[in-house]
């Protein structure tokens, strides 16, 4: 660890901005500082001069994981991961990301644009809010940042220099871990809902599913193919109603296109499932499902309008510009996401760091029944995966999958 | 590249071994030294005690293709990828390797076991030579190389270093081009037989194997499976009637295995095509062809069986144990081993670099026969790779795409 890094206080935080960016805030402005980090790695000091409201954030990795404490040691370099994809991210999707004003490799540290008027999408979700624009931002987002990072664009140097940059074996071994092993086996970090340990135990024994996640396991561990986001859940996504901006790219590494479109779709749909317990009224639910699912049709499609056109663009590669190719290139893409999704979705209910969407529930009936629907579903989008032609025959699953308990 | 750097004289061989090596001659034998290489990217310096016998290589990479010349520039670090994948190759398979004596990065030079009683296992395939421990030491080679190197084996950690350790975007890029797009389409490089320009143009035009190639190109350039050896055809193996050396593996990195198997497999199938020519007598061509197919069968099932033992005793990730999934993971690098070996022939016959099996056969009308066989093969593999289960439908298929010609 560099001998300067510590954990910053609320304090010298604001002393840090003062001195690193001295013409951000006025001279002799009164400057608030809060530690606002709910995460599991990081501080994050939202610094504020209330008289004028400019604001940042100074976002400050910690040498451990903070939801376990000292006893599990991260290294310092996934706060350089992340400030380095903001930036590419930031120039390729201008205003999709926060602006990163500053970066401190010492104290692994990186300052940003602050994006408190907006919400984590989950709770969005969770409220049954809807986004006009999220699935265009999202598409354009997948299409840019996946495409302009991948040998389809770059040259084979380029990509080669970029893999090197983004090495990430520590935040990649989480996901190995806790996405791809862990809820395949009784593992001491699952957390799941008693009531449900039947489904579970099913799915542990189930060694077709346990191939087919091996797969894709693999395939994440061994596909360089973009620089991808590498934590795209709707935690990791702040919205109003107008913008969107993806945070958190800590996890970035070159890995397969789908881990990223498939983390969106499946938290998607574990909103989806969560609203069998979180939405009584029926027509309300059905309704609001109706447009969780527009939504991911929206994402995939307007994702794969945008790609088509960036690669008609761009693409000079003579191989890559072999009739029927870029079709084929985007089915396997499409059926990688569904594989991706299903994982992510088993992975939120009986693994380590379950999500709100559902662990909010009540009663645990309740909860089950949602947890039932996320986990069929999930273990659908594995098998099958490769049936999938078309995003609508995702959604198709989706829906018939979640009939069993919602009618 | 570093200010010592430069190219040796036969002197200055001699003057480095004694300075470096002090221990390895006596210090008053006289030595004899001739640069014998005839690669087209390096100088081999053969430094020998004539009265004792003892001998050394030095072999030092140079800033350009030698073939091409000072136009061509490369940098020296393939010369520390060759030097470390000789040394992880040496401990995963003592013997198979030469043994590395000692290595400098500054002058970009390795010294290593002298293997001149040994021959290039492709001269001895074109003089109908037969090696009866061929098939076993290219099976523990490629199973123990490939299975020790990859995530199967290594933490993913120790994997991930691995993979930046042997990042080499420039032979990468001599692969990618001259292997899976050059002979494509109409380059410059290209340089082929003029009376198969037919069959050359018909690949040209052929766009679902223009789609499938870029498949495999793909997947050469994305998927870091394991350490490859990256360039194993037959002038890359050295043979006595007993031993067998690998040499050569300055083109190594983190890629599919099937690369590595495909390349081998490419070269023996076309032999396989060359004794269309180079064998007038059709028993001895029958009977020596037979031999080829047998020593793909073995090599290729003598590795699956090292591979699965390797597999049964070291693989403790509860994923990789899936039922099933190791079969599955044998079946996709059987096909994809099928895929580069299409890929590898059409290249040898069309692009850059062509092998001496093929190029030595007189007059032109007979070495086109050969060569369409080799072309016919590779199309086939490329097209049929999904549907080959064994090793014997592969051997099959060359059996049936070379009988056109032979009868």
């Amino acid at each position: 660890m560099p001998a300067v890094y510590h954990p910053l206080t609320e304090e010298e935080a604001v002393q840090y901005v003062r001195s690193r960016l001295p013409g951000f805030f006025f001279p002799d402005a009164q400057l608030f500082s809060r530690e606002i980090g709910d995460g599991n790695l990081n501080l994050v000091f939202r610094v504020l001069d209330a008289s004028t409201k400019r604001s940042l954030i100074v976002k400050q990795a910690l040498p451990y994981a903070r939801v376990v404490g000292e006893s599990w040691p991260l290294t310092l370099d996934r706060a350089r991961i992340e400030s380095e994809a903001l930036k590419i991210e930031g120039e390729l999707v201008p205003g999709r990301v926060p602006r990163v004003y500053h970066d401190d490799p010492e104290l692994a540290l990186t300052v940003m644009e602050d994006c408190s008027d907006h919400i984590i999408l989950r709770k969005g979700l969770i409220a049954r809010k809807r986004y006009p624009h999220l699935a265009e931002h999202m598409a354009e987002f997948l299409a840019r940042t996946l495409f302009f990072t991948s040998d389809l664009y770059l040259s084979p140097e380029e990509t080669k220099a970029r893999v090197r940059q983004f090495i990430n074996p520590e935040t990649c071994k989480i996901a190995e871990d806790l996405a791809f092993s862990h809820p395949h086996y009784d593992a001491d970090t699952n957390s799941f809902n008693p009531l449900i340990r039947r489904d579970v135990e099913a799915i542990w024994k189930d060694d077709a599913l346990r191939r087919e996640v091996a797969v894709l396991k693999e395939r994440f561990m061994t596909c360089g193919q973009a620089l991808v986001h590498g934590d795209l859940h709707t935690g990791s996504i702040m919205v109003t109603e107008q913008d969107t901006k993806v945070i958190d790219p800590e996890f970035a590494y070159y890995g397969p296109m789908g881990f990223d479109i498939g983390a969106l779709l499946a938290n998607l749909f574990l909103s989806y499932a969560s609203h069998e317990g979180l939405t009584e009224d029926p027509d309300e639910r059905r309704s609001y499902r109706r447009w969780l699912l527009q939504t991911a049709e929206d994402v995939w499609n307007g994702f794969l309008e945008r790609f088509y056109r960036l690669w008609d663009e761009h693409v000079k590669d003579a191989m890559w510009s072999a009739p029927g190719y870029r079709e084929g290139y985007a089915l396997r893409l499409l059926q990688d996401s569904a594989g991706f999704a299903g994982c992510k979705m088993m992975r939120r209910v009986i693994g380590l760091a379950p999500v709100a969407d559902l662990e909010t529930i009540e009663p645990l009936e309740v909860r089950a029944a949602a947890e039932r629907q996320a986990l069929r579903i999930g273990v659908q989008l594995v098998l099958r995966r490769g049936q999938m032609r078309r995003i609508e025959d995702i959604t198709a699953l989706v829906r018939r999958e979640g009939e069993g308990e919602c009618g």
